[in-house]
């Protein structure tokens, strides 16, 4: 149905576009010294209080910054700014923790000459270390914020932690005949393994829509995009994905009987789709983005869990890395899943190479097979014949990188 | 009340021994070509048909070989002798693979002069290359065994893939005023993440205890020795855990009226944790054990998920190869665990030095953490003060030499 849409070129995605595109958002990003010389304290921040909503980490310990914002949201349902640090989570802090993520909160609004509970607060970085509120506060104070291709950028790198490229995407549609857009920015490197939200990613669009529909639309679309990406097994405590919706482009008012609502989801859709892979591409140490699809499963939500099996397995990350088409290893993986398979009737290729054919090896040429693994894109399909159920997911290689990443991350 | 059994020394541990202790069990190893030059083919025999029980992988692709095991041991209860290869899995090989399973197990019982029906067979290494039957042919014919300590060598050498060093375990104590032991052998390197069994273990007893009894013993003990360790999070297609029970020692039949019951489960409970501990330390590229200690958790088993969960994580086993007491990453596995937990009460400590008390870190000295992360045995605590259960988990760190194993297992 939005592949149809897609397709159709009811949707355009806008290559240089980010959260600045939808109209009436500014932010902006600065060094506030939490780190030694990156970007680290960003602001998004709307003309007007936007209807929004959010998906959060399913950890248990959910970090101050995460229990700041759902207090936020839960008071008016609009937000109009939010505001980020990169290079501590504020993670298991306590008290101290909560007493910070709220201070953090109320200089925002005071500059912003907003009610507190109209800003929401996001941290990433290390656990269990506790904010630097001096340089928070001198931080906070100095931001600037703009809506130019410039401040875009301090934003996308302010959020971001050992990752090596900034995200960004931005999708947009004619909905009531007026152009709707949704943009967004994101940041993910390691301890991605969402359930739920995964990491951080902030979505802005002037669409007019209510919070309670925005939240179902998101709830629906972060199932099957950053559910479905993984890159070392690990939730985080701080995974957070919002939307701020402004209503700025004017449409009328879109929920599930709006004739274009399917219009909508699927720019939610494609934007965070495409944040979620760039996340997974940028996984820590990785040399390339394996995409995992699966057919004939029992339902959706089958496909879905044997494709993350898949992209989460050491062992086909490994493979990936060292090109060697060890198809034994996605058997492996798929053999441990909670979904329903029948071992006599699945087939596996790795791009246009069958391997397995109804669970029984077919030859294939290893040394196409090896040039095929040195892309920086691997496909791998599934098809378990079992039934009507597909989904996707993504995920990264394992590389000498990723330990020599991990294995000194503090120091 | 098993610690208490080994405290009170009614068990003792044999530093040497291994299968051939219990009496009346002989074995040998031989190398069949399957293999360049190391040994890759070996049995175990039984003077007499033993009693036996067996857990199996729960992957969806349980590999030819167990299904065949599993056809033997259901059709008289008995067991007398085990084949194995290693290099061959024998698995996703459809028809063919389970003809040639059933050929190995009828050349080994035609060496023998028994019934097809008492010889489990047993394989790992690569998925889906079908079995070499020619050099099996040749190398059961070839194959000789004994009850001396270079014929245990051979066989726990035979069984070996990625391993660097055998494993073997042996605990003896008095029953009945007996003497009775349980001896065992394993194999297990990469794709070691049990959920059920892991890997491949046989053991042997000269207890008298029939089927039903062993099998209620060895499901238990399975459940905190094997299930609970990991190196990589994948299950095989071929794990197996395999005991004879002959009755050599001449004890009365032990089932749970009999009053030494307990020091007979404790007895396999040791074995097996031997060698669960000796997979754990010699996981791919690994250079420590890690353990962890779980207690105050709501039941035994959350207790184990969460063990397993920390050990499990990739995080946490680059933290500990690079000696980085970063902790923040053990609260990122206990956090998407599914047991209960409340992030205020939960303590982790790392040796004897604690990092989080109630929720809250504790500041400690970065130097001595680092000097104790520096051990090739790592033990980490963690009391989530809930409750009365607790559990134990074994995994090893993630070196580069983890990532060089695996990019270029089969070349």
């Amino acid at each position: 149905m939005y592949q149809a849409l897609t397709d159709q070129k009811l949707i355009k995605e806008i290559p240089d576009g980010g959260i600045l595109t939808p109209k009436g958002f500014k932010c902006g990003g600065i060094h506030a010294g939490l780190r030694y010389n990156k970007l680290d304290l960003g602001m998004i921040v709307s003309e007007a209080a936007a209807n929004c909503a959010a998906v959060y980490t399913t950890s248990h310990f959910q970090a101050a910054p995460l229990v700041v914002t759902q207090e936020s949201i839960s008071s008016d349902g609009v937000l109009q700014a939010v505001v980020v640090n990169s290079a501590c989570a504020n993670a298991c802090t306590g008290e101290q923790g909560y007493k910070d993520a709220l201070r953090m909160r109320a200089l925002a609004a005071e500059k912003l000459g907003i009610p507190e509970t109209h800003v929401a607060v996001a941290s990433t970085g290390v656990i269990g270390e506790f904010m630097q509120m001096e340089k928070i506060e001198a931080g906070i104070a100095k931001l600037a914020v703009g809506n130019d291709s410039e401040h875009a950028k301090d934003f996308q790198t302010a959020i971001l932690t050992t990752d090596l490229v900034m995200k960004h995407a931005c999708y947009s549609a004619d909905i009531d005949g007026l152009t709707v857009s949704v943009g967004g920015a994101a940041k993910g490197s390691g301890m991605i393994h969402p359930n739920m939200a995964t990491m951080l990613g902030f979505l802005t669009t002037d669409a007019n829509i209510s919070s309670a529909d925005l939240t179902y639309a998101l709830q629906e679309v972060t199932n099957t995009t950053f559910n479905q990406i993984t890159v070392d097994g690990d939730t985080s405590t701080n995974d957070m994905v919002l939307v701020m919706a402004n209503g700025a482009a004017g449409n009328e008012p879109l929920n599930r009987d709006h004739p274009e609502w399917l219009i909508f989801v699927e720019l939610l859709k494609e934007s965070c789709a495409s944040l979620a892979k760039q996340i997974a591409r940028d996984g820590e140490g990785a040399t390339k983005l394996i995409e995992i699809s699966v057919s004939g499963a029992m339902s959706d939500e089958e496909a879905r869990m044997i494709g993350k099996q898949i992209a989460g397995s050491n062992l086909v990350k490994t493979a990936v890395y060292g090109a060697d088409a060890n198809w034994g290893r996605i058997i492996g993986a798929i053999g441990q899943s909670q979904a329903t398979v029948n071992p006599k009737t699945v087939d596996i290729s790795l791009g246009d190479l069958i391997m397995l054919k109804e669970g029984t090896p077919i030859a294939f040429d290893e040394e196409i097979a090896r040039e095929y693994l040195m892309n920086d894109k691997v496909e791998i399909f599934v098809d378990l014949h079992l039934g009507e159920g597909k989904g996707m997911a993504w995920g990264c290689d394992l590389s000498y990188d990723y330990v020599k990443i991990n294995a000194s991350y503090r120091t």
